[in-house]
């Protein structure tokens, strides 16, 4: 999926929703618990509640490795579930993966080619042969993480490079326009970061970026939305807890769907302020 | 297992090496093609032809899910190999994960209670919470990105932290000291940085270091020796390629024991004249 197919999507539903599917074993509702696959079954079950008011899903590896063989199983076939039901829907695969040139090549056909994702986040440490090999694939993105949404962003994302006199992560957003433009490239910035939002657009004014935060953690969509969004929306949002555990009862489907609608809503009425 | 219990194996066997499993499927032997599991068949045979001459393994995730849940397969059946048959020997899952605190402590889950890995290399760009999940099992070992052997090196580890005039590689490691010790803490240091092992050496004086680069992307054992050896050596070796594929044919395994063993009797040598 390129980028105005991208925007297309979010004018189309009035939504820059991406519902993440950190799916847990231990939080599922207990009469899922029967089924073969009580994962994919939870997935199956909130992706076909909410399909309709989000543009993204974004499963974690974390939650589906911690089950081994199974739990990639789960994974297969969540992705290819949403693939073959609703092909409109961007899948995100949330690895923050990042190697040498020669391993990162493989992580890429792990998820452009044995998964079906759309994007995948990557961590960038390692510069750029680690990242470079995901760019290969057409219509297929990488989503570098610049400014994260947890405490420990401040540890080193903020550390003050000496000779170009800014934090890392903005020396990882410049540097990484070298390697992709932004038709392939994307960036996780934290909701929980607000006023910074406003210096990361001047360095990336066209850029999407992927925000976590919203929600569990505290991050305000409202904030997110006055000093990050472009006149083309520009903002992935994700929430993941808020959504797929907003009930454990039989119920928990219909209430992920209350849970999203209402985050639908106050995007519906963001776009109307700020996008044309 | 324990830094003495590691420092133990060393001595015994004379040897710091880690056979990097880098196993791809289009890279090994045909003939091995037509068995049931042909990734594991082919790491079978290489640990059995090198667990004598060596004190680790290193599976690197990659190789493995880039052939999916067949591959998460070969990856459990490998390192329940390894630890059934050669208990003696240490498994670092090498997976460069690192998420915030709720999403590390799956990928914890995943390496050390699912799988029975004994080490994981962790990257540090997102900070504390992202790294503390995986320190909370006892004899388990987090290894940190520190200052890696590739190209992309020089991109942000480098990088000149204004307040602390150091490069962030060695905010990365003195920070983590904070965290943990020496003895639940390794670094990632590659071969390819020569000298810099020197500096590295005073930030961390009795901390293990994991070194991969020797080999296929050209460092010298030699140097790292001298600059990196402490006196209760300090040091894991890694060499994937050099070893795994050192031949093609029938006798592959015969010429993995050869390379491991061509490097096994140098680092006997510089024990010898290193180590009490």
């Amino acid at each position: 999926m390129n980028k105005s197919e991208l925007f297309n999507q979010i004018k189309k539903k009035e939504s820059f929703l991406c519902v993440g599917l950190d799916t847990d074993i231990k939080k599922i509702p207990t009469h899922l618990l029967s089924e073969e696959d009580p994962i994919f079954s939870f997935n199956k079950a909130i992706i076909d509640a909410t399909h309709d008011l989000c543009i993204a899903y974004k499963p974690n590896t974390a939650f589906y490795e911690s089950n081994g063989v199974e739990g990639w199983k789960s994974l297969e076939k969540t992705i290819n579930y949403i693939k073959d039901n609703y092909p409109d829907l961007f899948v995100i695969a949330d690895a923050k993966r990042g190697d040498i040139g020669n391993t990162s090549k493989m992580y890429a056909r792990t998820f452009f080619e044995s998964l079906r994702a759309d994007a995948v986040t990557v961590a960038p440490y390692m510069g750029e042969d680690s990242v470079t090999p995901f760019l290969g694939y057409a219509n297929k993105w990488v989503i570098l993480l610049a400014l994260t949404s947890n405490k420990g962003s401040d540890d080193f994302q903020r550390i003050l490079d000496a000779s170009e006199k800014r934090p890392l992560f903005e020396t990882v957003m410049t540097t990484a326009q070298k390697w992709a433009d932004d038709e392939q490239l994307m960036y996780v910035v934290g909701a929980t970061q607000g006023e910074a939002f406003r210096r990361i657009r001047e360095i990336a004014p066209t850029h999407f970026l992927l925000v976590p935060g919203v929600g569990a953690q505290g991050g305000s969509l409202q904030e997110v939305c006055t000093y990050g969004m472009t006149n083309q929306c520009g903002l992935i949002v994700n929430s993941s807890r808020g959504i797929i555990y907003a009930d454990q009862t039989r119920d928990f489907a219909l209430a992920s769907r209350k849970a999203a609608m209402k985050l639908q809503k106050q995007m519906a009425l963001e776009l109307l302020k700020r996008v044309d």
